[in-house]
């Protein structure tokens, strides 16, 4: 079997600087879940104190990992937490074996480290239907905490990628009530490791001091406007995890009104959804579909959805074909309202269509050199009312099909 | 520019015999609309006491003649009808200019032939966004009127497609309330003419004698389980049209409760919905998805639909992969009821995952065996209630990727 290493042409040119986030300790290590040679396991300590907060996939087929998380989440606790992650196996639709395995996990994991096992969330990507080795993860926790770093985040977002082509981090700082705060993340995404869907997994730290409440309601809301606005090939993972802790080791305290926290936070969100993108299976363009002038926010984001999960849209854009055609027709299937005379279309700031016909001043040429360039947007107003809505997505291109139908298990 | 001729590897050997339809006559000419050296206009007339129904899109965006076939249909009459169609282009997105259009058409049509206009009904197929050169199609109109032939059918579907690389026709004879009705359709599918999306057209004859009402309603409720249960791509055209004519030659009664003469109308309705798939962009596997035990049909319907178009589960089957976890995702993505531990999935008659987890009796050689099949049946039954739906639809190959992003017009 023949495998896709090559980075993908939109990465960043290297992994960012991640500040250390102060009550937050990384380790890695090489478990031998599936891959050789390479680190499997990631594990995150938070200090006592800390509150925990997540966002879950929608999918009615969740992963047995994910719905110990969910019933998790929400608890209040004074002790700290723990996170570790494994990457290689999924344990997704193991049936029962699967809930004993992150049961295992989880209480290996509380005993090494003093904590409730109610305050161990675990997260596995990989390979799906089939048992997760646990005794190989549980036989590394004594490793894991031994070798426990503050400065460790950069190793641990490479124990998490299954075929990313690059590790995705962010960080930012932020002044807020008088005093600094930090935040750093790191996400795997939409690598592929058949015969396993994509996985799209994120873990963000602060030092800022909050309630649990309000970190939740600033997480949930950023993944909203973020995590929830990417798409690669409309397909919903049974795993992605979107997990942050704040450990308030920097004493200042942070609410959900403070605006420029929840700004800061959702651009690390922001900036690590669009390396997900980036590194979309066989993507060479990225995409920005903003879609203005629709009947609500939610019309918007529908008519975005649709357009940037059309295969003939996403073929066109990897063929550099300024094909305005397919995203009247992408509108018009969307199912959410739509005047065809109402309607107009640009490329980056090109005007394509204007009421529903080709604009008098576009010529095929303009199009073709806004489809030259890595990063496209498509501007759609739908003439209609105030709502709005920005995705982004990747093209499809033949490295798609090359690795999702070429390459067996 | 390169051009995607090679005959689809899922084409029937050939073209069917249709019989002659009593009260329809066909012509067909080269008019120009944008190839050279074929036809691209054909004509049908139907016999004075004829009744015309009809489904079209649900896209927003529709194009102009579409919208005019919508305006005309109920209507009763006891004229005859004609229906013209052309490809090439598609008169869509064309603004008032496409109306214009239509009218100059439907006119020439109506005048040539002493019909109404409201009785000629016209479908355009091909470019869209490009005013449609009207002129050349009116100029045809007398060639046309003076070639008409019962046995004209064979041509018609050839002058209607755009690059489907078969032509596309079925028949049904039946016996009913004492007397022979014959039935003969034509369609033309998921071909592509860049820069446009696929259209779907068909036009299907009977020499039934129908009440208008009662036509319309067996061709909707036919259409609901046959070509609306169709998928290549999930995107849908601004111009998919079906009209169907009753000329009454037969002289034999046929009503919506006759269930031998709705069933024959089906079966013509699903082997054209199947043609259609076996066209579809760069398609090497037809691939019927079955699911059962749904809480209801609907959700049955929007479980096999997110089957149908996952991207992950379309090029697993192009690549021959037995990728059961990829249809666990796209159940658990749907949006519908289902319960993980619930779950059962087959390939054919292999049973692959039973209650939640890979069924004991199943090795990967078994799946392997299925997929390798050109006519593949996945199976899901969601163990939760009577709920049933049946869809159709093909893989996702790099030949799909070639068709609509490497060649540009």
């Amino acid at each position: 079997m023949a495998k896709i290493t090559e980075r993908s042409p939109l990465a960043p040119e290297r992994f960012p600087d991640l500040p250390v986030i102060r009550g937050v300790r990384f380790a890695t290590a090489a478990a031998g879940v599936r891959y050789a040679g390479r680190t499997d396991v990631m594990l995150a300590q938070l200090a006592p104190g800390s509150v925990v907060a997540g966002v879950f996939t929608r999918s009615t087929t969740r992963a047995a990992p994910v719905l110990d998380c969910q019933r998790k989440i929400a608890m209040e606790s004074d002790d700290g937490a723990a996170i570790l992650v494994n990457s290689g196996n999924a344990n997704a639709f193991t049936g029962r074996a699967g809930d004993e395995s992150v049961t295992a996990v989880t209480e290996a994991v509380a005993a090494a480290m003093d904590l409730p096992s109610e305050r161990v969330f675990t997260s596995s990507t990989g390979v799906i239907g089939e048992r997760l080795p646990h005794a190989r993860i549980v036989a590394k926790v004594e490793e894991l905490t031994g070798a426990l770093d503050e400065g460790g985040i950069a190793d641990a977002a490479h124990a998490i990628m299954t075929t990313d082509t690059f590790p995705k981090g962010a960080s930012a700082k932020v002044h807020v009530n008088g005093g600094d705060v930090t935040i750093a993340g790191i996400a795997k995404g939409s690598g592929m490791v058949a015969p396993d869907m994509a996985t799209m997994l994120v873990y963000v730290f602060t030092d800022a001091a909050m309630r649990r409440d309000d970190l939740q309601s600033l997480v949930s809301a950023a993944a909203d406007r973020t995590f929830n606005c990417i798409t690669v090939d409309s397909d919903t993972s049974t795993s992605d995890t979107l997990l942050m802790g704040a450990t308030g080791a920097s004493g200042v305290e942070v609410t959900a009104e403070d605006t420029a926290f929840a700004g800061a936070l959702e651009e690390v969100f922001r900036d690590l959804a669009h390396q997900v993108v980036k590194d979309g299976e066989g993507a060479t363009k990225f995409v920005t579909v903003e879609v203005t002038g629709a009947e609500s926010d939610d019309d918007a984001r529908t008519h975005a959805m649709a357009i940037a999960n059309s295969p003939l849209v996403k073929t066109a854009i990897a063929g550099e074909d300024p094909n305005w055609g397919r995203i009247v027709m992408a509108i018009g299937k969307s199912g959410a309202a739509a005047d065809r005379d109402r309607l107009s279309i640009r490329f980056g700031d090109v005007p394509v269509a204007e009421h529903g016909w080709v604009a008098e001043s576009y010529r095929e040429e303009m199009g073709a050199a806004q489809m030259q360039k890595p990063e496209i947007t498509i501007g759609v107003d739908l003439g209609l009312g105030e709502g709005r809505a920005t995705v982004w997505t990747c093209d499809l291109t033949h490295g798609y099909i090359a690795i999702n139908a070429d390459y067996r298990s």
